[in-house]
């Protein structure tokens, strides 16, 4: 069931420069969709480093519990990931197909299957037939090729409408070296995080331990800022590849060495280029939504006043509906269960502060603000005149197409 | 906008038995609405005891101030609803108008100000034209009589489409005393509690602290147990009003008097079905969503893990769309953040498990379980394996009607 392509996807695609010491391949499986790739098998040579973010749920899917197992090692030679079936609660089954398939993937790669990452996305509950892997897996070894980002953003999108990707330069020391991303998102998606995929490849020469400690930091901000609905999935992957085959790059152990400074912003943009990416093709969405909340008691206190206002269904249907609807902003505030005044709380929906220190702004010009609800991309911030907590989180609206893609997902 | 009745609206709607020692009235204040009735007034004869229990919310509206102060006393002999404006967010303003509205009132029914008990829902952050209270106070107050519960049920609604009113008997000794409920509600409705405005009568003569310690426990597995879309109100009420003029009835005054045990029963059956009828009556709901969760490791993570599923968007659309799409409901117990075991996770949809300890039951059927999700009330059943924990949520579907009805509430 193909959904026409969000109003808000990015006007214009970058083009994807190839990364040294890796090559990418897609394929069509037939896990659930014809017509369509849905396997992207990523190869990386010896020597290349991994770091991850996983999902916080309880209720883990397979390939998550498989990789949380080998993030350990910090050595990666294969990536393989599927969309159409996310082999989540399906027990010993899946289980067996995480090991079979990285069983086709190292024999087809010539590594050890420890070496061999994992991502399955769609849907849960149904055994993954990996079985289907068996043969493709060889071709598409033979096939790989550098570059190709775009092709492999296409074969993990499920109800996406545009394929995500991002990339970025950073010196390290007088090298230079490339970040590019891909992502795949639409819906189930929250921080900690979200039925969200993403895989980021570069190839400066970082340890693993570095690159874990800057990819934590770097997605607090980013993807785990990032909410359509509030529901986390069970698959929630991020993942990312050193291969350390820039030339001249010098090698980096620490992840505090000063000469990290540029790549550690690089990092920091293409994962928000990438979040904000999955927030513009959230599933039926017709605005995006930016919230602001500064003056709390603290950061956290202000991520969570964020989210409430992000996740309440009735601040994001009067989005759709093009209503600065601001006592849902009031009540979403309320219910956070964070310090908050109501007589010290002022809102703006873009640059018009519709409410100040408790009550409607006499000021405030309905029809101004009802002309910039119609606006793609809409602002809104509260301050809480507390403290000095700020934070920012990008949404997106609730609309009937929400309803409808959601209703009918697995029939 | 008018909105067709639920079509899980309550078949039967029960006649309302006098309450003796009160008095009420309807009239149209002209508050927001035209043609239709938005505002009660009770009248209570003197020595009635209130109790109450009123929202969480950190930005509550006026009338939830002005009653948490009058609480304290217990002493009751009016009560002002209005639906169309909720006073809430609404500064001094809103202060002034409870004020002035109690004011008018305590004149009307020849009493203190601080006797009259508030309550307003509708529109958050208008200011309460509370004048045109003036006039219509009087005579409401002439034309107060026994009996009208439907009536006043029906001036408090807002998008609700049906009025709410429930009742029950109890002995309390040899003399059995009557319980008469209304509610409001359909959309910002979660607990602690929902804009949910619900006023209880009864001619039990029970001393306020003996009302208020049942009422707060009655609560917890009604009123606090039914969520619409997760977003508390700023105006939730729950007041219960005693006038103790039922014939013979002994005085109580501790709640432990175990003559109390009949009428406590009642008490909650009363909570509980208005409640039900909340759900019922969610905005633009089609199916009644019963939520048992059991084997938790307490009450509390149980209700915690209920609630999830039920407030996740992702679940009640695929409710909305007659799929029983149960790897979302692994989604909402894994992001809960409560104990769970993936491996000892069952679950069902009515009668049927479709998953067991982990994955997909072998044995199900899904034919069955598609025709049992056309049906308009539906039971959902998760085992976590792990504890004594069980608790029990009611909820609605996530329809498009929500998104419409929420999308141009305000205009």
């Amino acid at each position: 069931m193909p959904h026409a392509v969000s109003p808000l996807a990015p006007k214009h695609v970058p083009d994807l420069p190839e990364i040294s010491g890796m090559r990418l391949a897609t394929g069509a499986a037939g896990i659930k969709y014809r017509g369509r790739t849905d396997v992207l098998l990523a190869l990386f040579d010896k020597g290349t480093a991994v770091a991850g973010v996983l999902t916080r749920s309880k209720c883990p899917s397979a390939p998550v519990e498989w990789c949380r197992a080998r993030l350990k090692n910090g050595r990666a030679r294969a990536l393989v990931v599927n969309s159409g079936n996310a082999n989540a609660f399906t027990g010993k089954t899946g289980r067996a197909a995480t090991a079979f398939t990285a069983k086709l993937a190292s024999e087809a790669a010539g590594c050890r299957p420890a070496e061999v990452f994992l991502a399955s996305t769609g849907v849960i509950g149904e055994p993954l037939p990996a079985q289907r892997f068996d043969g493709i897996m060889q071709q598409l070894a033979k096939q790989a090729a550098p570059g190709r980002f775009l092709d492999a953003a296409k074969a993990v999108m499920t109800t996406d409408t545009f394929p995500k990707v991002a990339t970025a330069r950073a010196k390290i020391g007088g090298a230079t070296v490339t970040i590019n991303g891909l992502a795949k998102g639409a819906g189930m998606i929250a921080p900690d995080m979200a039925t969200m995929l993403s895989f980021v490849f570069t190839d400066a020469p970082i340890a693993a331990p570095a690159l874990q400690a800057m990819l934590s930091e770097a997605v607090v901000d980013t993807f785990n800022a990032v909410t359509i609905d509030g529901d986390t999935s069970t698959s929630d992957t991020l993942l990312v590849f050193a291969t350390g085959a820039a030339a001249d790059a010098p090698k980096i152990t620490r992840a505090a060495d000063p000469r990290l400074k540029a790549f550690r912003a690089a990092l920091s943009q293409v994962l928000a280029n990438l979040s904000e990416q999955i927030a513009r093709d959230g599933e039926g969405a017709r605005k995006l939504v930016e919230i602001i909340v500064e003056g709390a008691t603290s950061k956290k206190s202000a991520r969570r006043i964020a989210l409430s206002i992000a996740n309440s269904p009735l601040v994001k249907t009067a989005i759709a509906g093009e209503d600065a609807n601001w006592g849902r902003v009031v009540m979403a505030v309320g219910k956070a269960g964070e310090p908050a005044d109501r007589d010290k709380l002022s809102i703006w929906f873009g640059k018009t502060r519709v409410a100040h220190k408790g009550a409607r702004d006499p000021a405030y010009d309905e029809a101004a603000v009802s002309h910039y609800m119609k606006n793609p991309e809409i602002k809104l911030k509260v301050a809480l005149g507390l403290g000095k907590g700020r934070d920012r989180v990008l949404t997106c609206d609730l609309t009937k197409e929400y309803v409808a893609i959601n209703g009918d997902y697995r029939s």
